[in-house]
């Protein structure tokens, strides 16, 4: 019986930055990404895999915004879909092509979160295309957007980020997996979707963090170990100053003891982090935070910071 | 054993004609679709979902084109994963939500066709907008389109619309299927993919017609039953003319007859036909043509176009 392990594959790992978003760089970063997952298969891992999708979905977003006098823009949950087709289809089609004996299929999956999850009251994802200030204060009018100045590179929505609660397809992904096959689930953290007092799911208007979504997939999936793809090496106490220390392995005390200390922020490891305590205090073995670069050696044991019970 | 049906939606199934294509007409379109779904599987039926995507496609293409100054603009093959991202996202959460006891999971599918098929040559299938004959020209000479006129409302591209022979993803499907599952694949036609002479896939530009791909699909998955859904309520000869007779049962040789007698046309019952045809020639034991609101009854033998071997 292989070891399963999810691995969250970052931006970079799609699209890397400072190149033009076309199909055929992506295809390409996508390419590259599927020979460090065919390491790991080859060292007799099951891997399901998950990604973010924030430049897509991004785009996405600014296409629905320069169509919308002639196509009506589509919420969130439908975007981050498309998104879930799109990346999909490159990572399935190119895991294929580089290993050939492995069944690939890529599920589009809903990911529940609570209507009552106070996120929604306070929401902190910024979201889609810059806008002026007065472009940002019509959306704040006419369409309830919550808008916020960016660093001073205009205006930005800003959308909740709720914590995932279930993965609604679980069992689907459970059943290939149980078919020795390479899953790609969850993508963009998965659909944001909230549930009735009758039970019926809909979409809502958040983004769900996608390593948050990974931990609850690869906890749903009784994965050993969860390994988080980013663009840094490994994680850091004391970041950008002179003190800066990369941590190798940790116990679940001493990182919840870093996290208290406020050493990994919110926009960048703080999430990560999060997620690779999560995972260990669930019961999985230990989780990886490396980057792509490095994941092999990671797995290793020689790379990357690790996270054990 | 339930038996197996395919049913392939037509594009009314999810964007009715005539109302704005707002993601909240798609769903209600979606959700009373659902409903003739749930009493197929109260009839003891193992559905399969595929559907169409023109007027998604259609519109994301329109999405590209408006936003094509600051977005590269994606090709088909991932314009039409984005939509079987975004249908079947639709179609699983309204049937998640209709027949909660049912798992519903939908799969990226590509389906390979052949680099020398001849619709290569011979691009038929027009897609996206509608532009002027000065703008038709320029997309001529600077992308390669084929451009054609339009009954009078414009130009179009048109692309190849080849032959499925293989829908790849179909271990995936079929072990959904044997787990019980309600899949849905193959959307739009599945993501049109060749293989080179090392037997690695890509994507082509291209649009396979959706019901050639349910009848592969169908036959693909063993399914007793294929069902076309489409905006009448059967298949008729001499079409539009005083003797035009609706078909209520028709042989295979019955069927092909009618077809080499031109009474199916190339953009509309055609395919259909074909696709129905295929599927009793391959073993299947029935095919039926009906319209979306008479699809229990046609299952039941009391409406729609059937066609037995």
């Amino acid at each position: 019986m292989n070891k399963r392990i999810v691995v969250a594959l970052g931006g970079n790992a799609i699209q890397p930055p400072g190149v033009p978003a076309t199909a055929e760089n992506q295809f390409a970063a996508v390419r590259a990404t599927c020979q460090h997952l065919a390491e790991m298969i080859r060292l007799g891992y099951q891997v399901i895999v998950t990604h973010g999708n924030g430049p897509q979905v991004g785009n996405i977003l600014l296409q629905n915004e320069e169509a919308r006098d002639v196509v009506p823009p589509m919420p969130l949950d439908v975007c981050g879909a498309q998104t879930q087709g799109f990346i999909g289809y490159m990572i399935q089609q190119s895991m294929g092509n580089t290993l050939p004996e492995v069944t690939v299929a890529s599920v589009v999956t809903q990911v529940e979160v609570s209507p009552l999850d106070p996120a929604f009251d306070r929401p902190t994802k910024p979201i889609g295309p810059f806008y002026t200030q007065h472009e940002a204060e019509k959306l704040e009018r006419e369409k309830d957007f919550v808008m916020v100045e960016d660093s001073g590179r205009g205006w930005r929505r800003v959308v909740p980020s709720p914590t995932p609660l279930a993965i609604v397809e679980k069992e689907a992904i459970s059943t290939l997996l149980a078919a020795n096959m390479l899953v790609i689930a969850s993508g963009g953290g998965g659909i944001p979707v909230v549930r009735d007092s009758e039970g019926r799911l809909s979409g809502v208007e958040a983004v769900i963090d996608k390593d948050l979504a990974a931990e609850k997939l690869a906890a749903d999936v009784d994965a050993q170990e969860l390994m988080i793809l980013t663009d840094v090496d490994a994680v850091a106490i004391n970041w950008g100053t002179p003190q800066q220390e990369f941590l190798g392995e940790l116990s679940l005390q001493q990182a919840r003891n870093f996290q208290r200390q406020g050493h990994f922020k919110a926009g960048s490891m703080g999430p990560k982090v999060e997620a690779a305590c999560r995972f260990v205090e669930n019961g999985g073995e230990t989780a990886i935070i490396a980057s792509l670069s490095s994941a092999l050696s990671a797995l290793q044991g020689n790379a990357g910071t690790r996270f054990v019970g």
